[in-house]
Formats: C-alpha cells, sequence, structure tokens
C-alpha cells in the first residue's frame, strides 16, 4: 500500500468523563472520506496523543478503522518516550487494522545516536506495518539528525518521513541524502505545494480536518504541474495555518470543527477551549473558498 | 503527616520484558531506610516516570507502600499532560496507600492560567492526600509563574512545593509570597544547605538514593544551624550532583547503584546505559565519605 | 533604483592588526561582477559586521562603492542595538555612496512593540536610501511579528524585508500581508528557488560569494518560469548552504575563498579557522559544476 | 588591589543627542561612594555598554575615574564580539585610569574551546589590570564549561569572576574547582548571602545603584556572619531584584534613578523608558527600610 495525498490529522473528541465520543468521530471520518482525503492519521499532535491513556488511543483506532472501512489507509500515532510503551500501542494498533504508523518519539534526557537508532527500529520490527517517521523538536523534543535518518532510511519498513521542523531547506536535505527510499509527507509548519515540488508525497496536518476539498483540490493541481494555480490557492488557504499555530493546534481544529456542526468538544484539560475569537474562524474559513 | 527531611528519588528496576524488578526495589527501599531517609519519593524524574505505563507505576507504588510498611511517608510522582490521566494515577496510588503526592505537570501547548490552576486544583480534589507541586520548565515544559503558586497555596492540600528551576532566587520569592502557607523542598539543582537555610523543609533528589547517609548528615547539620559545617560538607558532596545532572539522571543513579550491588538494571530504552566512566563514579563516591 | 537578484553577501578581509585587507576584497568585488551578480552586500553575518569597528565597516563600505563603480548597486548592512550607532552608520555609508541598507537590529532586552518600530522608522528617516529589513532572530535577537512588518511597510524607504528566519511559511504570511509594498529577499536559510516562486526579488546569502555563477543561473531559470530545472539545479548546489549553515558562516565561506586563491584571511579572532576538512569544500564546490 | 564587597553596576545616562550626561553621573558616583559601596563599575549590562560607541564608552570611563578619584576602584566593563574591540577598549579604559575590567565576551557563531580560551587570554594579555570574567549566556550567548574557567584560573591577572548563569550550584562548582585562584562575585540573578555564604567576595550588581546603603549592611552583616540577619535582610531586599530583572535592567534602575532625583534620562533607544507603575517603584524601595 502506497501512502500519499491529504491525510488530515484527525482531533480526538472526548466527553468530560473520558469516554471517546463515538458518533462525531464516525462522522468526521465519514465526511473527510467522502471529500476526497487519501488516508486518515488519529492520534497525532492534533489528536492530542499525549493526552489519550493507551485505552482511550486503542478505541479511537478501532473506531477509525472500522468507519473507514478500507476506503482509505488509516495511520494512526504512536507516541512515547520509552521503546516499550511504543511497541505496546504498534501492535494493539495493528491487531485493530492500521495500515501504517506515525513513529513519534518522545524526548526527556537528551539520547546518544544508538538510542535514537534503537527506539525507531526496533518500532519498525514490532509489526510489519509501514513506518512514517515524524521529527518535531518544539513539541517532542527529538531532533534526528540527518544521517541518522539516512541510516534508518535503510530498513525495509521505514519508507516514510514527515518533517515538522518548518525548516524547508531540511527537505531538500533529506530528499538529497535519502532519495526514494524514504518518501516525504509535509507538515503543517511546511507549504504543502513546496514539498510536494520538491519531490513530496503528501501532507499530513491538522488544518486538512477543516478545509478537506481545498486541501484535495490543491494536490491536485500540484500532481498536474499546475504550479501557478497551486501556489495561489496556497497563497489563499495559508491563514488557515496561521489560526493553526498560533492557537494550539486541537484547540483550534477542535473549535473549528464544532463551528462546522461536528461536535467534538473541547480540547483535553487542562487545556482550554478558543474564547470568543469574534467571528475570525468563520471568516478564515468562508475566506477559503 | 509533615513531610521533611531527605526523601530520595527512587529508580525504577524494569526488565527487559517489562516486569518490575521487585528484589531489588525492595532491597533499596530498605537501605535508604535504615541509612536514616526522612521519606521515600517513587516516580519522579529519575524515576522515568513518563517512560511507565500506568500499570507499571502502579506495581512500584505498590511495592514501595508495602515495603515502607508506614515507617516513612511514601510520596510517589504523578505525571501526566490531562488532568484526567493525572487524576487516574492519583486515585489509584492514594487507595494503594501512598501518603501524598508529587505533582507534575507534563505541558506540550502552551497552557493559559485558568489551565495552570484548573489541572493543580482538579488533582487536588481527587484524594484527600497532600500534594507537592513540582516546577521543572526544562524537563515537562510547565512554567508555574509566581502569582499562580501563590493562588495555589491556597488549596488546603497544596501544601508543598519542589522547585527545580534551578534558579535559587526564584525560592526568595516563594517564600517571600506564600510564608508558611506552602513549604519548600529543593531539587538536585539546588545546593540544599541554601535551601534550608532559606526555610526550605527538605530536599527531595535521585542523588540522596546513592548518598543517603551522608545528605542525612547534611539535614542534621542544617536542623541544628551548624552552618560552617553544613557547607562543607555540600561540597564534598556537590561533584556526585555534577555527575547526576551531566549523565542523564536516571542512567546515572542506576549505573551508581549497580556499582554498590543493587542490580538495578539499566535505564529504560530507548535510553543507553552509561559506558565504561573508568572508575569515576567509584571515585566521586569514595570522595563522599 | 531597483534591487533584485543574486546579491552576494561579502566577506570582511581583515588582517591580525586590524587593517582591511584592500586588495583582496576589490579582486572578490571584480570577480562577483564579472560573473554577474545583480547588488554586493558588505557587513552582514557573513561579513562579522557586529566584530568590527565604525572604522572597519566604513573603510569596507569605502572599498566596496569605489570598486563596484556604479555597476551593481552596494548594500551594506547597518547593525547595532541602538537607534543612534545605527543610525550613524547609515548616514556614513550614505555618505560614502552605499544605494541601500541592510536594517539589522540587535536586541538585549525585550522591546515593545513601540520600540521595534521606532529602531525601523528612526533609521529609514536617517537616509533617504531604500532599507532592507533583515530578521533573524536566532543570531541577532530580534524577532519583528508579522503585524509591526506590516505597519512598517508603510514607510515610503522600507522597501524590501530579508527573511532569515528559516521558515518559510513565514515569508507567504508576509506576502499576503504585505503584498507589493515589501519586496521579498531569501537569506541562505532558505530554499532560493521556493522564494522566488512565492513571488521574491532575490538572493542576499553568502554561499553566493563562491558560487556566483551556478547562483546567477538558477535565478535566471527562475525568472524564465523553468521551475523543473531551477530546483533540479537547487537540489545539487544545497549542499553549500549546509556547510555554510554547519560551519559558522564567515569561517566558511572566508576557508572557500582561500581555496579557491582570493587570500581573504581568516575569520576575526576569538572565531577560529576550520581546521582540515580533506578536501570536503574543494569536493561540495566542485560537484555544483 | 584587591575588589570586593558590594559594587553597583553604573547606568549610562545619555542625552537624546548622544551626549554622556556628566552632571547626573558624577552626582550618582558621589553618592554611592558616600553611602560606603566599595567600587564601581560602568559599563555592565545595566550600563547599557552595547548600546554605547566607543567614544561615548571611553567617555563615562574617564568620568567614572576622575569623580571616583582613587576613593573606590572603578571596574568597567569591556563588551565585544571580537578580541580587537575588547583589547581596543581595555587599553583605553586601562590608560584612563580603571583600576580592573570586567570581561563580557559577545557570542555570535559558536565558538570552539580554542575561541574561548583565546579571548580572554589575549584581553589578559592586552593590559595588566585585573580581570573579572563575567558569564551570562542568556544575555551574551557565551557559556564557559568549568573546565575553561579552570584552565583561565591559572592566568596570573585573571582573578576574579562574575557568574550570572542564575544557577547557584555552578558557583559550588566554580569554587570546588578553582579555589583561592578565582575570586568569585555575584551577580543580581544569584542570592548576594549565599554567595558570601559559599565564599564569594562581593556582589556586583544594578540594584546596588539604587539601595546601596542597605548592599552595604547586607555586605556587613555578612562579614561578620550574622547569618541569620543577612538573610533576613536579603528577603526584605528580594523585591527589588524581581523588578530589575521583570523590568530590562536598565530601564528600571533609570527609573528608579529618577525616582529618587537623579535625572539620568531614559534608556537609549530603541528601549522604551517604563510606563508608569502605579508607585509601584516607590513602594518596594521604601519597604527595603
Amino acid at each position: 500500500m502506497d501512502f500519499h495525498g491529504i491525510i488530515p490529522y484527525l482531533v480526538s473528541p472526548v466527553g468530560a468523563d473520558g469516554r471517546v465520543l463515538e458518533a462525531p468521530l464516525r462522522r468526521l471520518v465519514e465526511a473527510l472520506i467522502g471529500q476526497g482525503v487519501h488516508g486518515l492519521s488519529p492520534l497525532g499532535s492534533t489528536g492530542e496523543a499525549a493526552y489519550l491513556s493507551f485505552e482511550q488511543r486503542l478505541e479511537i483506532v478501532r473506531i477509525v478503522v472500522e468507519q473507514a472501512a478500507g476506503r482509505v489507509p488509516v495511520i494512526p500515532g504512536v507516541a512515547a518516550y520509552s521503546t516499550g510503551q511504543a511497541a505496546r500501542q504498534a501492535q494493539a494498533f495493528a491487531r485493530a487494522g492500521a495500515d501504517g504508523l506515525v513513529a513519534i518519539l518522545q524526548v526527556m534526557f537528551p539520547l546518544p545516536r544508538a538510542g535514537l537508532l534503537g527506539f525507531y527500529r526496533d518500532l519498525a520490527h514490532a509489526t510489519p506495518l509501514p513506518l512514517v517517521i515524524y521529527t518535531n523538536p518544539g513539541l517532542y523534543g527529538a531532533d534526528l539528525p540527518l544521517d541518522v535518518v539516512e541510516e534508518l532510511s535503510a530498513e525495509p519498513t521505514i519508507a516514510y518521513i514527515k518533517d515538522a521542523s518548518g525548516n524547508t531547506g531540511r527537505i531538500q536535505s533529506l530528499i538529497n541524502r535519502c532519495g526514494a527510499r524514504l518518501k516525504v509527507f509535509s507538515a503543517s509548519a511546511h507549504l504543502p505545494a513546496v514539498v510536494f515540488q520538491l519531490g513530496g508525497v503528501g501532507w499530513m496536518a491538522g488544518p486538512a480536518c477543516i478545509i478537506p476539498r481545498q486541501c484535495v483540490a490543491l494536490y491536485d493541481l500540484c500532481q498536474a504541474g499546475r504550479w501557478a494555480e497551486a501556489y495561489a490557492l496556497q497563497a489563499r488557504l495559508w491563514p488557515v495555518n496561521e489560526l493553526f499555530q498560533k492557537h494550539g493546534m486541537a484547540a483550534f481544529i477542535k473549535a473549528a470543527l464544532n463551528a462546522q456542526g461536528y461536535a467534538v468538544g473541547d480540547p483535553i484539560p487542562p487545556q482550554q477551549p478558543l474564547g470568543d475569537m469574534g467571528g475570525e474562524i468563520e471568516r478564515v474559513l468562508r475566506a477559503c473558498g
């Protein structure tokens, strides 16, 4: 199976009692597939993975896999400080029917090279699923040096990387080193058309939850090499990303989905819901066309 | 119950298969109590709490409480991004017999003041146990402004703070604001005699696992107001702290305990055990007298 | 006068006695103009401006202006913590014949919005020369919020911005807000073809000192809309940027120019010259074609 | 000559035209000496050294030396990115009658060990004056590893260090390593009584400009070993330091001196004067007794 295209990072709707809100999650999955997205990624940063118990995470994967029903691949995030917890999640998600995994290493104490290599290799061997390495030093503390990524790209199941450093030059460096061995996904911290033009295969990001149709249109323009139109559309969509980065990711996507009628609830406490933004979210969404 | 004095942060001995190593943990608890420590704190940073599952954490609390058998208070760390997971740990640890809790807030997205207050208040109300607020912006991302701490000190069960900022002036600021409402523990990032002299009541830190007798002697000198002797002893012990901060906390304490014959195993992967340090650990421990 | 295209950041050749090395600087200017660059920018980060006295800076501007002799614009950097020192440099450089100025604000204590606006406005009014606002929070401590840049773009002589944040999305945000009022230059922290495709007008960077011909070719491909060729060339040139960022900018460019025969000397002490790199610089330069 | 005790960091009164305001500077020097301070340090961080031209700095040293007239030592700050500029300042200040120098290394590009050693050694050899090494990674970018400081302490004229890291444990580490070869001054980021108790010889800091009498009293209590009284006084004075750190150092000290009638003017633009603080400064000063 080949992962590519627009893969929204799903929010995790959870009630005040800690129960996963199944109905809005199923509605969201259905709507996104209906708008043409190419995959679904629960339990990323936008999915507040680190705020959830193992049981809540597994329940979310189970629901998304069931609702997607094979129409698009489901690629949940595995996020842990320890290799053991990561492998436990990976194996449970694989059994639940996931098609691939986004591998998020959380780092508390500085890790030597052997520790970085060890985490991803052990995780790659824990299941037969393809792995998307995720790097985001700002949120999770793990910064993967280029030569570590290059070495990891030799692993058969480490086939993708999603770089969220926000440093677009790093994507050129990755592509120069790893070539076809490692396919690149853009994160919300990058301009997606740029990553496509550099050779990237897709965009995994929270904003695609709320403007899926426009994101798919952007992807199609890039695939067709219609760059001028793609860049013009991207310029129009970019304010959504600005709000996303300014307003705490999950808090913003949940607020926007609530405004669109999905009833996904508030961000998980102690995070706070966005206050009254005076219609700014609605204005920005309307301007996306 | 009044918490004070030398309270070692326990390591978490875990085997390669993820099982808690019960025997060395019980031996360590026994030895520390035998050397006169005034309490025990499993599941702090030194205890690699963030690397452990809920089940592993609960098992460790159960063992330590049982072995301590009421001789000294057991004050485990509760560490979570979400209020719900923190409350779940707190309630389980209370049922297992903990005497108090160290409250560790992990932060991924910037939290407004209401979120900071909400986390600690909800946790304070989750059990009747006294709470030690722990602040360590470097490791966990949460920086508690002084006025937030001051407001929290009005909660009846928020009775202690362990500041690990490394900024000793902040301890003066806390004491000036909160006075007797909030008792202060030193972390390993501070010189403990200084914190005692400023009015602090104890020292919660990983190094006390490996030099408990000397830490208790330092505490006794401070309590007796024999400052010159206390500062001289502290100067002699300080190289242990330097190694602790330089070598990844848990990795160092586990290596030193292994050198002392406790067989606590390696740090939890992907962390790596310390390599051969050419006898440096033994030399530094010997110099502590 | 319209600034655009490839504008190398010149190194500052200075002898051990502090004298500006006039001959190699003139040779470098001559060679760069001969290879088709569209402007020259002495006294940027690559130019070690912060390491030089006012007198040394002025001497360098005088030499570059004289040697360029009007063939291409000369746009030196003005770098200071205080408005007064910045204005003094600006006025002296204007009298020496500079065609524009790169405005570098150095920040030690956090500056409120009024301070940011004040610095750039006062500098804009100090001479009639067009200003290139330079933002590089990593090196100089000043992070200009987007709305401050937008407000500054209303000043008639604030006509350009060189963003060195490394965050390419920020360039889209700037263009969305300021449109034609503020023309954008790429820094070495960005992929230049991307900035051109987003609407940028040029590339101001240290690496253009050592591969000027290839940079001009890249610019020409972008101007012609031959994006596939441009991106392929950029991929080939990118390793030069990697070395530049890894090896302390000035130290690397001086080493590379020395390898090319320019005798520009070492970086200014206490910076150290690069040690033996085993032919890596030569290999990377050769691979640029 | 032996440096010790309370050494205020002087502000730099400068008019809107860039002229040094001689009269208020002389009055301040006179008042501080009258209140018993043990030395004077112009051109530190509080002195906005980085905001001043070489000529302004020299003029300030000239005035302070002349007004002090040998009653207390004058130890101006030398602050530069380059060894050459630092040496030039050092030699000019020595000729103007300075008794010692505070050596401030500004760092833009990461410096290897040889560069760190080179800067301080070359500066130590530039004049016969004793040097106070100043370390403040937050403000100036230079972090001196302990072993570099230890190696530098072998230089005959490198006799003091002022550590402004805010990490009091680092002072214990310095004293353990360098012993009597390097005398330690506290910065405003430390509790001064603590540094005295650890063996420090003095306190160099901006707040001593505005509460000199109380700072001298604190020093006397520490010298007499009356620690309980010293810590009680320090607790009362600490809110001055809190305001100092919160309100941009120079901006706060200038505001407080203006409130005391010294007419030292505003911080140097683009820094902004403090706005109306509703009498907070006066209240905090009054509470110091």
